[in-house]
């Protein structure tokens, strides 16, 4: 029997865009997108995530799968034999990746929110932190190529998306990631050329556009 | 070479009793336990945890581990020829208890915390809000002994030490679990006639009185 797979998303979601890249590492490519209406949410997604009512969620014939890093450890169980493996194999280094993962949900995500629902933007205080959480990130990148080491991997595929925002929040709030953080920049740029990442990454424009859109929300425009 | 496994803890933070019990149900006691002074915090605890600066940490053989619900997974990993495995083994089970660990860690909590530190303690909706959540954990658990099906597992000792501060929130507030939520309470007391709960969890006595603290540290007393 195939498997049916249909995947609720909502298209600027960086934790969509993270699923879609973990199953294009994973060459899983037959299955169904969904766009959510955010405002108008379909009865498949409040019954799919009854708890949270949030994308994405995949659905795996028939079974809801809820939480983005959650989803993606899931599809590098599920499909185990399909290479590359997203997480590392060594308990530390899975370990080290999931810290990780969750600093990134917690402190990057929350500062991004907070700069972009603040009245007025971003002050210096709030841009000092959010710095300082790349350059936290920026120091387990090292010197290595990718976050997995010498190859694309978990930590990767869920951070690539945020950090796809670079354009909008330089082009928003004057602040120069490349000039900041020359490293992490330097590997939002390698990554960028990846097949799996360019397949599945928002375009810049239109992100930018839904960024003003989301400020005008908060009456921070 | 023997392991050298030591726990950077604070006693009444149910984040290091569920770790507590995890080494317990793998049958690994031959560890050290440091109580941390969380109003003083140790150079090791700094130097272990620099970015979160919190405990619990696992140092093992002299790398840290943080965050509990990854210390759980990595305890799990590295150990898995000890028997009981804590995360079920099929992929959509492990998803489904990955996904109610990050419930409780994100509403559970909350809502305690929204509860104690509030000025003239909790009202009629934070209640409400509450037993909700409680309700939602309860229908998973279903008619099974515990989270993890037949066996104590993962779920069941992530969430334990939280449950365990029932006893000081019916003192506190004035709402019995027993009576609200009778499967989930039954649950309650089915764990905590297991050895491995029995030996982690703080004195319910105590726990009360450091309760109290924390509500007179907020002005809620």
């Amino acid at each position: 029997m195939s498997d049916e797979l249909v995947l609720l998303e909502f298209w600027p979601s960086p934790f969509s865009t993270r699923v879609k890249i973990a199953l294009e590492e994973k060459g899983i490519t037959n299955y169904e997108r969904r766009e959510e209406d955010i405002s108008n949410k379909s009865l498949l997604l409040l019954e799919m995530n009854p708890v949270h009512k949030k994308i994405p969620v995949l659905v795996h014939n028939g079974k809801p799968i809820c939480e983005s890093l959650v989803i993606i450890e899931y599809i590098d169980e599920v499909w185990k034999h399909n290479s590359p493996a997203l997480l590392p194999s060594h308990p530390y280094d899975r370990a080290h990746a999931r810290f990780w993962a969750d600093f990134n949900d917690k402190m990057f995500v929350n500062s991004l929110r907070k700069i972009w629902r603040q009245k007025g933007g971003a002050t210096d205080e709030d841009k000092k932190e959010f710095i300082g959480i790349l350059r936290s990130l920026e120091a387990q990148l090292g010197d290595k190529p990718y976050f997995g080491g010498q190859t694309f991997g978990y930590l990767d595929a869920v951070l690539i998306p945020d950090y796809s925002w670079f354009h909008a929040y330089n082009k928003c709030e004057q602040v120069s990631i490349e000039t900041e953080c020359p490293t992490l920049d330097a590997w939002v740029k390698r990554c960028l050329l990846r097949d799996s990442v360019k397949r599945c990454l928002p375009d810049n424009v239109k992100l930018y556009e839904s960024v003003l859109e989301l400020k005008k929300m908060y009456g921070n425009d």
